[in-house]
Formats: structure tokens, sequence, C-alpha cells
């Protein structure tokens, strides 16, 4: 094959479907095979990815295993954010915001070793084939991305079976049937979907939350904690300064504790279709209510409206795939812009699958108790200027009245 | 006084300083005052508020005490559910809706009587003055607007009781006193603020919240129920059919029961001071997560993220109050547009201060497991599509990521 | 062929190209061709396009050639010019808006001849591919559209030219060699794009122009017209009522002898590359300038500022062929809703190359004298509002001042 | 009077009117008066407004006058350009963008000699006082505005006469009577309003124009210049680097010539009015244009688009006098972000009223004509991927058009 790639960087997180295409990589193209496996807080082991992909072939030097959960956090998690992000009213697009840092890694370890392709796992119905290539794309315009669930003829679970078999590739005893779920996990969030929940009428059965307490099994006393942020990023709980990792790791552990962060989700995919997500944010949902909170008092009206009406193109834009996009970038430099003084503290309550803000307190408020006070306000505001602001506001009001009376009449 | 009011329309509760402002407006400007008393579904009896009046002097003629639950409910409640409006990020607008209704009702009867003004009893430093003069002057041009509270000199509690005193107006024990708080309310929610609230650092007390049961006294068990929906609005309670305003009473009642609706809010005034309210919005947070669990299957994604993108603005206008202007009726029409397959049945899980979608079903669903399925889709969904997909939306990545090189390689 | 086409309703204009691909299709599928050719103004006669179908072997009952002008300027073209669309600031989207009309009658004319399919002669690099096939698909989900042009391997002038020799199709000495650019015509404009004008940097030759008189050849003394307009439509020219088409015709007929409409563009093809074109838009210039000066006088601030804010994506969606598309449902119904009142009449001065209202009158105007004088304007306005609108606007930017202030004195 | 202010900085022009205001300070308030006149390139002599101050008491280290031409265009002109800035699709704005500016000084000149206020000449009907307060309160908090059109009891112009000549201030022969209009006019525009021109009907006589040659009037050759853009701003013409001021000074030199940038408007005020203006932007509008062109080129579509969409609130804001506002920011910051390689040269054909893009290039260009060609492009695009786009664009209208095809058979 003529146009075979040489060297191919892989998504790799140790499983048997990314085994599955690191063998077919290698026999479809005889292509050398780079792994990269990243540690985004998902909550497994990595040291049986490398000793797998030795196993299968790999040069010791062409096993990449990152802990990647500070610069996850950081620069991708938090930045997000500070927009108040939500996909369609709900998602906190806990996938989405990590396929962005994965193809930045494989393209720049591409480049380290001189490969000319990146690879991953992701099937040709989904967005995180849209994602994981968009970035590839907008980092190496020269890259080539090879997805296999688009390419190969692996297309049911028998086959697949056969093909690790024939490949000597292991398979651990409860993969050999369907999974009854597909699941995604990192450090915001953990996503399930498909099959057993492909019936949006039918309740995702308990078994399905995998991160979560239920909120009927969570403590049944409220549960308050206190979160400190700088310049709209999380930067200490409880007064106890935290990295970005180490607090939203603390957040996910309060929320799996008192049930926070469940969602049952039908959405729009980009490709076209809607399907159906259940999706647990634990520390996420703790996050966004506390920012929200925190802007309350330290984000001006002007500024707060327009994040609000620029959100739903941000979003948007993560869930799509296009975090490395001139447009993307742009919203971010308006919203950061907003962010320098949303500092302070939040305080709330945690119960039973609920996060809510019950105080916010800071020294860049803008709360002014002497303007809004129902007593005595020596004289912070003359209750005059309202009746002169409303004249003006109706003004035009009042003329289109009018002028509709006038025509009215005259039809 | 040459341009005193002949006649003026007051919306009048029956409370004491609705009185007071009835006598001042008798006593300043020697005017025949007509009251209307709405049943917005306060959860008040309205016959003291006629007897109150009679007593005050006004004649039976000029009394008006009407019951606009459905009303309510059907022209203002449900258009503005149908955008998922919440302003600012969690409102969900309780307060707002309710002022253009009461300023449509003051007009009618002031156009009735031949009145040459409307008064109400709103402050100059709140929201509610503007949304009651928007709205009146853009029904009716010529009307005046009588705001006492902006006018008069009684401008501390003592003025108050001595004026009421002087007229005879009935004082309620509890109410020489200063109130802890300020409410208002009515079927979609109850808003408390000022005093004891005004400092939002300090959680609440429990007394403070008068419509919803503790979420840690709710029930121990969930409970589920299905919200049958018609072209975006809410037609039925577990298949039973309901008018408006009686479903909304209904979803009420859950609510209470399941602490749901709670919210401890600091928001931005039109009027450009910040300020902090308790909400309770027991069947309006139920509705809200319902319809869009409904929208989930049955609104297209074109249609939903333009919905989204205008949602903000839309609440905005309602917070305003610029419910009877032009911008608002274009969003509206382009709103009401998007909801004509909005028709189904949404299954929610109550419990402890949450209401959950946990199905969603429908005539009318877009959600096509054929097409999503991880399992053989027959053809549905040619997976090699998405190759050629995802390579157009990356060309302008790819050009950008290339002359991005091109000058970084010549700079 | 087993999953060939039986029947194949091809868009025709009678000239080389799609001839060809007539034949194409009955070579290559076997299949029965049924063309369709529009009047949509290019300016062309039809007659040839019946004969040469004809020649070609198509059943006189397989042609349809159809006078589509009224419709497609009453149904297409004056909606849009409701919301003073321009894409990317500057073009007026002549060729985007008759693309969905083409295949609204090439789908209708499928379902009476129970033809499985369509078929075009766009070319797979551009955007009318995407116009085409998305108003099929949005009005039939089940038709197929053919793209020879994405599929064929007559890939170059000689291979086409071998193939139409082959098959007797008559080709006219002109259209041996490349054509220097290609063009598209309508009622609404003329496009010229490709070959001689692919350098952007290079001033395109006079020669390009096909339907306006350069603005140095164009009368030395301006001419003046009057719009009238009724509901956001253009109704009459110098008093004179006319049909949609009729007076587009003859405002291209103002434009051509003018010079008005030129626009030498480069834009964003949604298939994410950047071209060339030259647009001429004589009627259309005019048209929109007149609009908008109906709009200054007719049109309240608030829904003109909505409007012109909802502008860019509507304007996106018809050129990127979402014509047939719930959000642009939406937007259609926020856009007409606005136009109720626009009604009147403009005065525009045409003058080498430009067209510029000079004056605009209406029984509908919002426009007060009596506010806006300089002259004493007998208390229609109130100055010392304007202290009152003022400060409660700069409230919150006082509040920010301070706080600002605040924070840098206790860094 | 106890709360008169003490030391008041005001904008003044030398003009009779704000001569007229700098005396009635004195003897209203009898406070010391500081006068600030700027050079904003509005083609009038300064030193006369010197000794006017000087002949009206003022002290010599109270007159401030300042050339701001520089600073104007450079941190007001540009930046507001990179934006393509148009208010209600037409008004470039002229005025608007002069306001901040002087605020700014007035605001820095009352803090260097300790003044408690400062004053403007603006009426109570415009949008110049709304932007002359907001800027100032939002630099200075406690800063005092006066405004004495809204304030004083020279409401004719008899009585400004009179006081003038009860105060000795000098009065030109031609200021005797009422002008016919009003004019504002900087290195930027020229506006003419009022009187004369109230009658939006009626055309403008040629009379009104002051700073363009008439069309009919302007050179029968056209003239093309080539404007360099670094960053988004134009920094040289045919190749010569220039200043910002010089820059604009010399393109309006060329407008001039050709009648460019002459606009008949009707606006709607921020004060709920609509207003007529005649506005000359020479300079400005060929500016406009080659900031587009060179846009075409350069700037990616994703980032364009997000700029059309952000525009008009943008224009709003500015017209509205929000310039220092967290909004403004937040939005210029967007807009700065996407002009990192707006860099350039545009070729413009100036002829008679208009100045049209004819060629564009650049080191930074997007524009591929590898991809574009209509002739072989050797691989660069693959036309068979638009097919996989347009079914993946096309899929959820076709699931809409099946469920709609789907509810109708079943209604």
């Amino acid at each position: 094959m003529s146009d075979a790639p040489k060297k191919v960087v892989l998504a790799y997180s140790g499983g048997l479907d990314t085994s599955i295409i690191l063998k077919w990589l290698q026999t479809e193209y005889g292509c050398e095979v780079i792994t990269f496996t990243a540690d985004l807080g998902q909550g497994e082991e990595l040291e049986p990815a490398r000793q797998k992909a030795e196993l299968l072939g790999i040069k010791p030097e062409n096993i990449h295993i990152v802990d990647v959960r500070e610069e996850f956090v950081r620069d991708f998690v938090f930045p997000m954010f500070r927009a108040n992000a939500v996909y369609e009213g709900q998602y906190l697009l806990g996938t989405s915001i990590a396929r962005p840092l994965i193809s930045q890694h494989l393209v720049k370890i591409a480049q380290q070793h001189g490969a000319d392709a990146v690879a991953h796992g992701a099937t040709g119905k989904g967005n995180d084939q849209v994602r994981f290539e968009l970035s590839a794309y907008a980092l190496d315009p020269a890259i080539r991305v090879i997805a296999p669930w688009r390419e190969w003829d692996l297309t049911s679970r028998t086959k697949l079976i056969e093909f690790a078999e024939k490949h000597q590739i292991p398979i651990a005893k409860d993969k050999r049937g369907e999974a009854p779920f597909s699941v995604d996990a990192n450090l915001l969030h953990t996503s399930s979907e498909g099959k057993a929940l492909e019936d949006p009428a039918a309740e995702a059965p308990e078994y399905v939350y995998q991160r979560t307490t239920s909120p009927e099994d969570a403590p049944d006393t409220p549960e308050y904690i206190e979160i400190g942020f700088d310049k709209g990023d999380a930067v200490s709980i409880d007064g106890q300064a935290m990295s970005p990792a180490t607090l939203l790791a603390a957040l996910n552990e309060y929320g799996r504790k008192h049930g926070i962060g469940r969602l049952d989700f039908v959405e729009n995919r980009f490709v076209g279709m809607k399907s159906r997500g259940i999706y647990e944010t634990p520390g996420g949902t703790i996050l966004l209510e506390a920012h929200r909170g925190i802007e309350q008092i330290t984000l001006d009206a002007g500024a707060g409206h327009l994040k609000d009406s620029l959100m739903p193109r941000y979003a948007e834009l993560i869930y799509n795939g296009f975090w490395f996009s001139p447009e993307r970038e742009m919203l971010q430099a308006a919203i950061d812009k907003s962010q320098e003084h949303v500092t302070g503290t939040v305080r709330l309550k945690l119960y039973k699958g609920s996060a809510t803000t019950v105080g916010r307190w800071s020294d860049h408020s803008l709360y002014s108790e002497a303007h809004v006070t129902f007593e005595d306000d020596a004289g912070a505001y003359d209750q005059k200027d309202a009746a002169g602001f409303i004249r003006l506001n109706a003004l035009r009001l009042k003329l289109l009245a009018a002028r509709n009376a006038r025509v009215r009449q005259a039809d």
C-alpha cells in the first residue's frame, strides 16, 4: 500500500478496543505504532497500558504515558468554566473538553517522532472523531488522521473478538460479550451511552451511575463548603489553597458523596442525530454553581449579560470540536477579560443531589447595600431619577403606540 | 393643583401600603380612585380588599376584583416558558412576568372609566416601577402613571404609620413595625427581599421560605410524575388534562412538597444596582425541567441552538419590563414558531429539592434509534460520510495553520 | 447497476454542461431523465432548451419549462430583503437565494413523476451543491441527489468535449475552449467567478461585467426615483404599482443604466475555502438601500437593533443552503413580525454607481418632529428626564469605578 | 448655593454657546472655570479659543488646549474600525467615538486641578450628553457633571443673545440669528442636523455638505490608491508609512475630492426619538471599505462571522456612550484577537462618491488558489468529501422532514 502511513501515534487506553486498533494498524499498514496514554483522571491504573503495549510489540521508547491532569484542568476545564458553559442548557461538556488536549499531545508526539499520522478509537457516528480530528488538523495541517472504525470491516463484536484472538490480544473475561453501555471518563466527568440506554423514555438503571452516590443514599445532613476564586478560577476549598486538579478532585469527592451532578440527557450531536447520554459531573456541577455565585456579586451587569449571550455559541464550539479555532479564542479573550475581578468566596450547601449557593462575599464586590437598602440610603440613590429613566425608556414605546393607533384609525 | 389627575386606577392589594397610597391619592390630588385587585394566585383572600376599599370610600362600581389566574398562566407564563427563559442563568422571572398583565388591566379599566392616570405601589429603587410603567405607556401613550413612592414625603415607617392613623386606615398589629423582609407572590413564585436578606454573605434563614418545604423535611421517597405537552405548553399531569392555571397550581403542590424551586440569588436590577432575593418557584422549576426534557427529543438542533442564543436577550427584555415591545414580540414569534412539534410526555423524578427528567417520549420525536445505535444500523448512516464532513469542516483550520506557520517562518 | 436510479429530474439549463450531464445520466445509469428548466430571469430564451432536450431524447411530457420569476421574487427575494441580508458585510446573496426554489421544483416534479432522484450541475467545490442538496433533502428525505461533477471522470475540458462529440451533443463554437470565467444569472444578480478572476489582487477586467454599465459610462446627470413599500416589500416605482418580478426588473434597468450594484468580493465558502467573485446586483442594491431608508422612519429602535443582530446569522443560513430549515423559518417569523408597519415611500438618487436615499415619508412614520426639534417642543419632551436616565444608566459604571479604585488601593 | 461646585472643567470650543456656558457657570455658581479645548481635527484654529477664554476671565493656567488628533485616531477611531462598526447599518459613528476621549481629558484635568465638576455643552435631547456623562462617571465615580442646557432658563435664541450681550460675550455677526442647522466636526467626520434638516422627506440642500465635493463635481476620472494594513490598522498609503492621524487626514483629502462618504440618515437616538442627520465621513468611508477588503483574504470565516454577529452590539455600545464599559472592553478584546493577521494591502478605486476594493494581497492571505481553482487542483481538495459533508449537514433536516410527514399522516 503505497500511501500507507509509516509511523502512527495512537491514542491508546490499554483497553481491548484500542489494542485491536494498535494491532490493526500494524497489520493493515505495516507501520510503526507509537502509543500515547494520558492520565486524565479517569481513575484507572496506567501501568497495565504500558505492559500491554509492550506485549503488542511497541518499543519502550515509543510508549508515552503522561499525567496531564493539571494541564487538563488548568488549561481546558477552568477556562471553559469561566464561561459557565453548558451545551443545550444542561450538559457540562466533560467529554468534549478533553479531546483537544489529547489531540494536542498526539500531534506533539508525532512531531517529536517524525510520525506522519495519528489515530484514535472514536467511531464514525459520534462527536469525538470530529473533536480529535479538527484539533489535530488545526495544530498540524499536514498531519494525517486515521480513524479505524470508519475504515475497517470489523463491524461486529464477533469479528472484533475473532481479530483479537487471531492476534493474541488478551481479552478480559467481561469483554467477550457486548458491554451494556459505553463509558468515557476523566477528572471532570463520566459519560455513559448506548445500548441499554438507547431508549430515551426508559429511566436509566442505577447501575449505570459509577461515580456518584444515589441522592437517596447520600447523607441525610447537608454539608457546607466554601470555595475561593481568583480571577474566575477556583483556588481554594474552605480556605485551603489547591492546585487546579487537586481542587477538582476534592470537589468530585464532595459531589460523589452527596449525589451531585447526575444528568440524563438527550442531545444533538454535531453529526446530525440525537443521542441519549447519562452524565456524572460531580465536582463540575458544584464548580459551576459556585462560579455563578461569585459572579453574582463581582461581575457587572453589562459584562454578565454579554457573557450570557455569548455562552451558547462558546459551548457549541467546544461541543463541536472547535476548541482550537479563531472564534473560540476570540470568545475566550472576551470571557477572560470579564474575569479580572471575579475574585472572592462562595459558600455552598451540598445535600442529596444539589449544590446551592447560600452566601458569597468578596473584596471585589459590586453589591452596594447602601444603594439597595430599604432603609434610608443617605442620598446614595435619588428615586426621582427613576422617573426620567423610565420616561426616556418609554419614549419609543409611546411613539409606537401613538403611531399604531393613528394607523388603525386611518384604516 | 391644576394638573392633578381626575381619576386614577390604582393597583390595590388591600394591604397597608396600597391603602395608604389610596388615601394619599385622594388627599394629595383630590381625585377619584378606582381600585384593581387581581387574583394572580398569590394565595390571599380578595374579599377583604373589597371591604377595605369600601371602607376607604371607594364606590362599589369603582372596585375591580378580577381572577386573572388562567390569563396569567396562558398568556404570560406559558409563552415565557416556551423560551426556557431564565435571567442571569438562574432566575425564573416570576415577578417580572406578572407586571405587564397588571398594567394591561389597569389601562383597560382606565379606558373604561375614562380615567386619566394609573398608580402603583412600587418603589423608586426597584424593577417593578419600570415594568408597570413601560407596559402602561406601551398600551396607552397618553396615560399618566403615578408612583407615590417616588413623590411623597412618607419616607419612613413612622411617617407611614402616622399617615395611616391620621386617616383611619386600619393597621394590622404585625404591620406596625418594619417587616423583616418584603414579599411578592403569584401563582408562579414568591420572592422575598430586603432588610434581613440584605447581606448576601449570610444564608437566608429558613423562615423566609414560605412556599416550599425544606428539602431536609421533604419526603424520603422520590415521587414520579408525567407531564404532557402540546406545542410547547404543558397540558396534562399523569395523563389528566388540566387548564393552564390548574396545572401550574398542581405542579406548585408537587414542588412545595418536595422542596423544589428555591433560589438564593444576587441579581442586577435594570436601575443599575445589585440586589439579593430569595425566590421560590416550585411548579415553575418543575415545568422548566420538563419543557427542556420534551424539547430534547422534539426540537431540531438548529432551532434549539437558535433559541438558546436568543434566550438571554428575551429574558432580559422581560426582566427589564419590555414585555409589550416589538422586539419581545419578534422573539416570541421566533420562539413560538419553534414549538409547533414540541408535543409529547416527560417523566420526572421529584426528590428533596430536585426535579429531574428521567424519560421522555413523543409521536413527534426526532430521536432515531436507527441512526444512533451502536448495533448494526441497517444502512441508516454511512460512517464514511463523517470523513468528508470532518475534512471540509477542517479545511479552513488547516489553511489557517498553514498560513500561521508560513508567517512565523518568514518572521 | 442494481442501485441505479430509475427516473431522474435534472436541473437543465440547455447549455453544454447540463446537456452532457443529461446524456451521462442516460448512459451511466440507463435511467429516464426528466428536465426542469426555470425562467429565473436569467435573460435567456428557454425554447432552445426544450429543443435541445428533445434532441437528446427527452420525451415531451418529461420536459418542464417554467416561468418562476414572480415566485422567485415574491417568495424568496422579498422575504430575504426584509432582513437587509448581506453575507460577510457586502454580498447580496443573489445565487444563494435561487437554489432552494430550484430544488423545490425538482422535488415537486420528482413526486409528480414518481422519480427517485434529482440531479444538478454544481461542482464539488462550491456552495451550490450544498444548497441544492440540503433543500432537496429537507423537502423529501427519501429523495436521492445525483451530483455528476462529484462522480464522473470527465475531469477536464477535453474529456467533456470528447464525451459531447461522442454522444452527438451540439457544441457551440465558443464553448470548445475554456470559458474565461463561470457565470450564474437570475433576476436578482449575475455572478462571475473562476479562472480569469482567480487572482484577488488583480482588478477584474471590464468585460467581466455583463449587466451593468460602467459607472464611468453612466449618465452624467443623476436620476431620482421613488419606491413605495407595503409591509416591508416594494410595491411601486414612482407611484406605479408593480408585481414583484416586474418591479425588480424595472429596478434592474435603473441599476444597469447607472452602473449600480457591482461588487468585487472575496468570500468564505461553506465548504471551507475562500473564493473571489464579481457580483452585479443592480436592482437589488437599489432595493436594499430603499428598504433601509423606509425602515429608518417606520421601524422601532428595539425591533431594528434586534433585526441587525440577527441578520448575519440569517444571511449565513441562506448562504450555506439552509433556507428550508427550522432556524431560518424562526428568524423569518421574527423578521416578518417587524415589518408590519414598514410601509411608505423612499426617494433615491441614482448616480454613477450609487443609489442613495435622499428622502422618506410614511403614514406609519415614527419620526416625531415635535420631539426632535431644536425649536420649542411645546412640552413633548422634558430635558430634565435625561438627567435621571443618564444617572441610572451610569450607576453600575460608577459602582464599577469605585470598586476598581478600592481594589487598586488595597493592592 | 451651598452645593454649588467650586471648580468646573468645561469642554470649551471657543464658540458662542460654550462661551455663554462658561459665563453662566461663573455667574450661576460663582465657581472657578477651567477650560479644555481639544484639537480633534475639526479644522478650526484653537488660538482664538484661548484668547476668548482669557477675555472671559479664565486664568492662563486654567486654559488647556490640547492636540489630541493622534490619540483620537490611534486609541479610539482605529480600534473601532477593527470592528467594521456601523450603527443601524450605515452610520460610521463619527460623533460618538469622539465623546469618550473628551470626557477622559475633562476628568484628567479635573483631577489635576482638584476640580469637583465637569461641564459640557450638549443639549438634553441628544446622545452627546449621555456619552459625555457615562464616560465621565465611568472614569471618576465621584465627579459631578453639569449640563447647563438641562438646567438653565435660556431656552430661546433671544434669551441666549440677551445673556451674551449682558455679559459682554462677543457675538459674531452670523451668530445672532438661528443657524440653519447644527454642526459637529472632527478628524473622522462632520455631522449636520436640526432645523433645516428636520423634514426627513426633503433632500438635504447641497450647502449642508461642508467637507466633500459633490459627486457630480468630483473628477471624471477614477483614482486608485493602495492602503497598507498591519494587525487591522491602516499604516500606509501607496507604500508611504504614516501616523494614524496623518493617514486619516490624507484619506479625508482623497474622500473630499471624490465626493465619498456622504450619508443622509434617520437614526434612533438612545434617548428614544428618531432624528435625521447628514454625515460626511470621507476618509472613514474609504477606510471601512479597505478594512473589509483586507479582512476578505486574511480573516478566517469563523472569526469573521463571529465579528459580524458582534458588531451591531459593539456599535450600539459606542453610539449609546458605553465606550468605557466592561462589555465594550470584552468585545474589543475579542475583536483585537481577530486582527492579529489582518495585515496586507488593498487597492481601491475612488470615483464620484464611491470607494471600491478592486484588489487585495497579503503575506498573511488565507486565499488558496490551489483549493479554489476550476483547473486541476493536484489533489488539494477531494470533491467526494463534499458528499459526506452535505449528507451529515442534511441528516437533521431529513429526520425533521420524515417526522413532519409522519405526524401529518397520523393526523
